[in-house]
């Protein structure tokens, strides 16, 4: 049974995979015997967040609010797993830094062309349409972490080989066994 | 060790001693071994509901974020205290009807005159001098539980006896050994 709570912070474009791997490595973390809290974008928007909209200002005020809850539970010994697109570089620091459990950012890599191609929420041909105005990578900005601890090829690889690149480093700092 | 999670929500007016209750209780319940953390009113809106008024509106928003929250860290075996006025008992009963833990509401009953005198923040005086709108208890509604776990009456008991009250309820029902 782990008692040590962290923050796994996913970071990616709509359509990456963040919420895919954040189900799938939240399982394991489970069965591994950690209390797990997966806080997804869309979840946290309707509980946390609604009425903001997608500018940078809202944006960021959305994500601090997502790292001040994943804080308070990490804190308490819970793994907290976001799942959130997070696009701006400053914001995801300043919640790193002022974070007071280990702040694990994983960046789910993948390029515009493959998330684009599958679009699996359909945003992607709303945005080129002009129907979805503010879209991350299209005519919003997204801007990779600089130094992520992981970095997945959610393009290239299947999930189980993402999830094991992230427990790889986990192991390796000793946040799981 | 303590790992059961439970909600320990405070509800009542403005200078009622809602917090200074709550970090008494709060630092006692951590003595015994429970994790605790306290969602105190105005820490909560600054990181959740920065930009949000004291409409009823508003408010219910306000109370819900905090409502979201509490219920994650209790779920996980926290002891969520919560020291928001709340003043709204529809939006209290529909947070007692989702919590995913035990749920505590404590009624800090303190009498509007007492409060007044005290006026520890000058909102009241401000209130009555049209200075500050939307006052619970002056110009706003403030609509007490009609079956709390536990009435404190804080206005002719010192903080002792009433966090005693509170303990009393919480080993009768299990949650605190």
């Amino acid at each position: 049974m782990a008692e040590r709570g962290f923050v796994l912070w996913f970071t990616g474009l709509s359509g990456a995979g963040k919420s895919t791997l954040a189900e799938f490595v939240g399982k394991r973390l489970k069965e591994l015997g950690h209390k797990v809290e997966i806080l997804d974008g869309d979840e946290v928007r309707e509980n946390l967040s609604k009425g903001l909209g997608f500018s940078k200002e809202d944006r960021d005020i959305n994500i601090r609010r997502i790292g001040f809850v994943a804080n308070l539970l990490a804190r308490n010994g819970v793994v907290s797993i976001t799942a959130a697109i997070s696009p701006y570089r400053e914001v995801r620091d300043e919640l790193r830094a002022k974070a007071q459990a280990a702040f694990v950012e994983v960046f789910v890599d993948a390029p515009l062309a493959v998330v684009e191609q599958r679009d699996v929420k359909g945003l992607y041909a709303k945005a080129r349409a002009g129907k979805v105005a503010q879209m991350t990578g299209v005519s919003d900005p997204y801007e990779p972490p600089l130094k992520p601890e992981v970095v997945v090829k959610t393009g290239e690889e299947p999930v189980e080989a993402s999830a094991e690149r992230i427990f790889s480093y986990l192991r390796g700092r000793g946040l799981v066994g």
